[in-house]
């Protein structure tokens, strides 16, 4: 039906017959002349119509936008003046000969020209995705799945494929649910991840497993989240956490290169505990310039309890982040930013203006100056390194607070003196602790598969706090691109780890009895790890939702607007699952 | 931790020192010294321990099958005589020089030397894996798929993911539901096909798509059927049938070429009626040389109310198979292969052995002979072309009975006389009617999106019985490889087929308002086709079942031994979920 794209035709088809197939993205009527933009997926085309072929220019003449479309036409050089260089068929236009509307189109539901608002564009998803900045994202999206899988496969792993209906998994998150009909009363999950089933295929000797898989998580969307989401999901055998993150960086700095022609370099390294300290998050964003100064030890001996009670407390911090410029933050600036720490714990927001170092303590300017010494005051400027005109600002608390409050607030500071610097900046957080303590108890920071790093059994046991897992997260503008670990491939470790988490030994039985006995059967050492597909697309293609990387997402109330999914199911089937609704949709 | 994989190492690594990762596939002690097979996913190589490192000569004493080691050695030539050409590796030994158990094994619970039951087999998959039988399929699965994305990708196709969460889908069989928990009372379906979102897509532009993606049915797994399985989904704009049969046949032609090194050729086109007629099959096997041959113009004068009844009724048929060196089956043989066709509803089978073509009808013997006349006799013989030797085996009935007990019986013969020819026989079915008519009313034979051939929607809704449809299946030895049609694109032709079909305006609103929807705005002409990818997996590898290429199959209850899927849920998920299920299990 065409010989070529339309955004393919350019100065080289001149003088050539070509046929095209597409839609009016806009049609103009200049001095009796018809002007056609086509468009397809490749791009965007001129198509002119002139009234001496009169059945034609009359059928061109009819044509409204997003008709379907098939021309016939001769490529011919645009006339000096017209040629527009920022399309790729800007030098020429098609005169056309023949025109068959292959479909007429209604007015669109949707403005292009303006923003529509998410439930339309979700309902119109197929028009949406017609506009080019959408159909783009997709086709780099697709680009970036093809590069992966030549990447991994290049280097020996084979993509197998893991089931989706299948036992809950301890990911944390709710698991879907799928009623079995043949097992009446009995029920599938939909996987958060393959996790078990990759360390299966370890086990199986499969050597090199990798997959781009669709993972379920009923979760309450707030933020940027979906019911299922991609993941690249990846696993080795015999090697350790060095020899994954070198394959998986490689993965990356890759896709990079390929993608947009951009080097990452070397991933650095950074320890849990120095992200936290510094950044104040375990997914620090290097690409902005703050950071978190510990003062504790300067003001463990000052009056002011405000200070000295966090800093003379195991559990409390006392940190600061210096503003470059920041002198020139107003009192309501500085009352918002107050305001903003609140959400995280924080009592208030101390700062300290740097007006004039050269003049001593009189050279600054806060509210707090009269319960700090001189030395004291002048010894946190001189930590910090701040210069005339920079601000510092405080945080006292627990140490949690404090971390969590300066984390958010070195982001906002960040965003909004817009002082991110560089494009890309990954990294590496590892030496992640295996378990946090939550009331008392332990919780797994990654999942109970996670191995510790360089403990044995009984080490682990005896002292369960302060163990470290041989975890890795890969993070890139602080967003956590990845996760992964060395995982436990000794039962003995698996049964401790389990006991540490207070699963008794009936319910790992139950829950994880075929993971256990696999562990019995010379089960190797085995590592992995798993990106999220979506939020790499998002990044990679500057989109700022993972919604806009999909081809199909749902709202915020995991609903589909275009098929109207969720609905009511037909109570036949119901019945043959065994199962009832508690909610009686008539009545609300 | 290793160097390279078991199975690599050859002739050219001899006086190199290599370390190896993998299993223990067998151990020998064959006068004081240690002969293992050591496994990777690869392959099998032989490491030597001679006693005089007593400490390594000791460990390696203490291996057993399945123990997971790393060994390190020296590779060098096997001695005269114990070169083993069958094996990769069979020219070289290790001389093992360190050795390192990474974890030990409990003897297996599978034995691989005999047949293991399908349960076990399911439970311990993880061991069943390690094979390499299976492990050879797995591995060949995966470049399958490499295969086909990298030849669709070089096409032009764009690898775009549809929801996993959906609306119910028209495809006929039983939808696996997933209750929602953000909208109670209300399901998403797992999809049967991506086919609505595919052709959404087309509708938004993106003009080639595919997709190697998972699918869902909930059927009573009878034959060889799974819950979930997968899809090659591939659906294009702009084409016709005869383009998009070209890219398909263009795919797995390439895929056999070099999976197989088998060149297919090009497939021959056969329409449905032929297909029904000569071989009782809408899939025929075309490796079998049988057919069957319609006689009812010769027998509808005899006498014989068997076979001149259905031969004058037009629901009636009379069809025979000659069956080349057919004479010499028994009787019981016979009488057996008259079961079998009573199974499909057929009353008896009429049979003549040609035993002497020269003596006219005296050199046939059949029971039915005294019912027929020498001309008729011989004119039934001459059309099959009988020779001395053959058996005419015969078919009266209504002609869904004989063409289906024939069909059936042709297979069966084929298989049993062993008369396949020839390897692969690939070919396309095509001109089906677009619909079937039970109890007066229409079925789709394909699904409801299905364009008729060259039909307006006037011509098909005035007679609707003697419609084609724009569709085509690839078979290949008598198994069905994929289906694809040519689909509506105008929205009056949609809902005209959604009136034959029964479907009510309020129905077809409910259920596709939003495909109806999306026709109006300049929906493009678009075709598509879905391969089983299961399916072509086994037969390409030989398998006689689908759950031997799928890496973790569930049995034919639809349960998986490993993981114990499905269980019981928790019941605060399920009141969260506001479903209660109807079933005691505690009372069962």
């Amino acid at each position: 039906m065409r010989t070529d794209y339309c955004g393919n035709i350019n100065a080289d088809f001149i003088g050539q017959e070509v046929t095209l197939c597409g839609w009016v993205n806009k049609r103009r009527d200049l001095g009796g002349v018809i002007f056609l933009d086509l468009r397809d997926r490749e791009g965007i085309v001129q198509v002119v119509y002139d009234p001496d072929l009169e059945e034609v220019f009359a059928k061109a003449n009819s044509l409204r936008s997003e008709y379907c479309v098939q021309i016939t036409g001769l490529v011919r050089g645009r006339p000096e003046g017209q040629i527009n260089q920022d399309m790729s068929t800007g030098e020429i236009e098609i005169l056309g000969k023949a025109l068959t509307i292959l479909n007429k189109s209604a007015v669109l539901p949707l403005d292009w020209n303006q923003e529509n608002s998410e439930e339309q564009r979700l309902k119109y998803r197929y028009l949406d995705l017609r506009r080019p900045i959408m159909s783009d994202r997709l086709k780099f999206r697709a680009k970036v799945t093809s590069a992966v899988r030549s990447y991994l496969e290049g280097d020996g792993f084979l993509d197998i494929e893991t089931p989706i209906l299948t036992k809950a998994t301890p990911e944390g998150a709710r698991d879907y649910l799928v009623p079995s009909r043949t097992h009446k009363g009995e029920f599938f999950a939909l996987p958060q991840s393959p996790q078990l089933f990759k360390q299966l295929l370890m086990m199986s000797g499969m050597d090199r497993y990798y997959q781009i898989v669709k993972c379920f998580r009923d979760e309450d969307l707030r933020a940027d989240r979906q019911p299922e989401f991609t993941q690249i999901d990846i696993e080795t055998t015999f090697l350790d956490a060095s020899g994954v993150m070198s394959i998986t960086e490689g993965l990356i700095r890759d896709l990079f290169q390929k993608m947009l022609n951009v080097d990452l370099g070397e991933f650095p390294h950074m320890t849990f505990a120095d992200a936290m300290r510094r950044f104040g998050s375990d997914k620090p964003d290097l690409r902005n310039p703050l950071e978190l100064v510990d003062v504790a030890d300067l003001v463990k001996d000052v009056e002011f309890k405000v200070f000295a009670g966090p800093a003379n407390d195991p559990k409390g911090r006392v940190a600061v982040i210096k503003v470059p410029g920041g002198a020139a933050l107003s009192r309501k600036n500085i009352d918002d930013y107050g305001s903003f720490v609140g959400i995280y714990g924080a009592k208030g927001l101390a700062w300290m203006k740097v007006n004039d170092l050269s003049a001593g303590i009189e050279g600054l300017q806060s509210p707090i100056l009269k319960f700090l010494n001189e030395e004291v005051a002048m010894s946190i400027v001189e930590r910090t390194g701040a210069n005339d005109g920079d601000i510092i600002l405080f945080g006292a608390d627990s140490a949690n607070v404090v971390t969590e409050a300066l984390g958010a607030l070195r982001l906002k500071l960040g965003e909004d003196l817009d002082l991110l610097e560089g494009e890309w900046k990954p990294l590496w957080v590892v030496d992640f602790p295996m378990f946090e303590e939550v009331d008392g108890h332990y919780h797994a920071l990654h999942h109970p598969f996670t191995a510790p790093r360089d403990l044995t059994a009984s080490e682990l046991a005896a002292d369960p706090a302060n163990a470290l897992s041989n975890a890795y997260d890969m993070v890139l503008n602080g967003v956590e691109l990845g996760g992964g670990s060395v995982r436990i491939h000794d039962q003995a470790m698996q049964s401790e780890v389990f006991r540490i988490l207070g699963i008794s030994e009936q319910e790992a039985e139950l829950k994880f009895g075929f993971l256990l006995e696999a562990l019995k059967f010379g089960a190797p050492p085995h590592a992995g790890l798993a990106f999220g597909l979506d939020r790499l697309v998002m990044l990679m293609t500057g989109a700022t939702s993972i919604r806009d990387v999909m081809a199909f997402p749902k709202t915020t109330t995991a609903a589909c607007p275009l098929t109207d999914a969720p609905s009511e199911a037909n109570p036949e089937q119901l019945k043959e699952l065994a199962i009832a609704t508690l909610v009686d949709k008539k009545a609300e």
